[in-house]
C-alpha cells in the first residue's frame, strides 16, 4: 500500500469524524476502525493524536497561506495596489468550494473543538503575516503607508479577519441571518486604512467580500 | 453544611485541579474525591463538567471586568482622561496578587486549557466592552474622538490586550524573558491612537504597563 495514501487517508478521515461527532468523541479507536486499518499502521505515522492534531492543522494552513506569491513579488504594483490585490486573492480562494474547506469549514463551526479553533488561529495568523509585513513594509518605503510597527499590525488586522471570518462561516455552516453584516464589513475596511495612515476609501474589501458571502448562499441583514 | 460554601469549596478545587494538572486530566471523580464529598453533592450544584466550567468562568470573569464605575460615570473628566483612568485602573487591578488571580493566571498558561481559555477570552471581551463603548461615544459627542464603529473599535482593542497579557501572564508564569516588551507596549500606545483618531502621545499606557510587569518580577528585553 502507497504510505503517503494511507496517511492521506487516516488525515482526511480524522477531520470528518472531528467535524461530524467533534473532537474529544473522536478517539485514535474510532478512526482506525471507521478505515478498517491496525492501531500499528496509525502509529507508524502519528506518534499520538495530539500529533495527528498538529498534522491536520499544517495541512489545512498550509493551504490557507497558500498565497499568490506573484502578487507579492509583482515589480510593477505599489504597496496599495499589491494589498488590495492580496485581500482579494484570500476572498476568491474563500470561494473555492473544496471538500477539504468545506471540512474545515464545518469543523470550525462545531462548538467544542476548542482545541483545533486555537491552533489554526495561531498558526493562520503567524503564517499569514509573512505577506503582510513584506507589503506593509514595502509602503513605508515608499512613503504610502504610515506603520511603524509592521509586524504587530499585521497580526492585529489577522487576528481581526480570522475572528470575522469565523464569525461569517459559521453563519454560513447554521443558516443564520448574518446581523450587522454591513457594518461589520465597513468596519474592516476602515480598520485597515486606520492601520495603514490611509485615506478613507483606499481599501477595497466590502464588495469582494459582499459577493463571496452571497455566492456561498449567505443571508445578509 | 452551608451550601454556598460547599460550592465554593467545589468551584476553587476544581480551579486548583485544573491549574496543577490540567483540564483533561481533571475528572468529576477527581475533584469529589479531593475534597471528600460525594459525587451527588456535585450534582446538587452544577449539571455537567460543562456548567462546573461555565461557571467557573463567570465567576473569574466578574473579577475581572469589576471595572471602576465611578471614573465612567464621573461628570467632571473628559472622555480622554476617563480612557486613560481606565486603562490604569486594569493594570493597577492586575497588579493584585490574590489567590484566586494567581491560580487563574497559572490556568491560563497550561496550554492544554484551550476551551476555558476561550471562553474566558469571549466573555471578557464581551463584557469588559460597555465602559469602553460608553467612553468611546462620550468622546466621539466631544467631538476628541474620531470613531466611526465605537462597538467593533472596543472589541479590537480588547482582543490586542487580552492577546498581550496572556503572553506577558505567560511569560510571567514560565520566568521566561518578555522578548521586545518595549516595541510591544509601544505599539498598543500607538494602535489605541489610531483607533480612536487622536494625538500621538496621547494615551498613556507604556510607563503603568511596564511597572506592572517589573512589580511582577518580569524580565524585560
Amino acid at each position: 500500500m502507497d504510505n503517503q495514501g494511507l496517511k492521506d487517508d487516516i488525515l482526511t478521515k480524522a477531520l470528518e469524524l472531528f467535524a461530524d461527532v467533534g473532537f474529544k468523541q473522536t478517539s485514535i479507536n474510532k478512526i482506525v476502525h471507521s478505515l478498517g486499518v491496525s492501531k500499528g499502521a496509525f502509529y507508524h505515522y502519528f506518534a499520538s493524536k495530539d500529533d495527528l492534531i498538529q498534522q491536520l492543522v499544517s495541512r489545512y494552513v498550509d493551504s490557507v497561506v497558500n498565497y499568490p506569491e506573484e502578487i507579492v513579488n509583482n515589480p510593477n504594483l505599489n504597496a496599495l495596489e499589491k494589498l488590495n490585490q492580496l485581500i482579494h486573492a484570500f476572498i476568491d480562494y474563500k470561494s473555492e468550494k473544496t471538500v477539504l474547506r468545506e471540512r474545515y469549514k464545518k469543523l470550525a463551526a462545531v462548538s467544542d473543538n476548542y482545541e483545533l479553533r486555537e491552533r489554526v488561529y495561531i498558526d493562520v495568523i503567524s503564517r499569514a503575516k509573512e505577506p503582510y509585513v513584506k507589503i506593509f513594509k514595502q509602503g513605508m518605503a515608499e512613503g504610502i503607508f504610515d506603520i511603524k510597527y509592521p509586524e504587530q499590525t499585521a497580526e492585529v488586522w489577522l487576528t481581526t479577519v480570522v475572528k470575522f471570518n469565523t464569525k461569517v462561516s459559521k453563519a454560513l455552516e447554521q443558516k443564520n441571518i448574518i446581523a450587522n453584516f454591513d457594518e461589520r464589513v465597513k468596519f474592516m475596511e476602515d480598520l485597515l486604512e486606520r492601520l495603514l495612515g490611509i485615506e478613507e476609501g483606499s481599501i477595497k474589501y466590502e464588495a469582494a467580500y459582499r459577493d463571496y458571502v452571497k455566492g456561498m448562499g449567505g443571508i445578509l441583514q
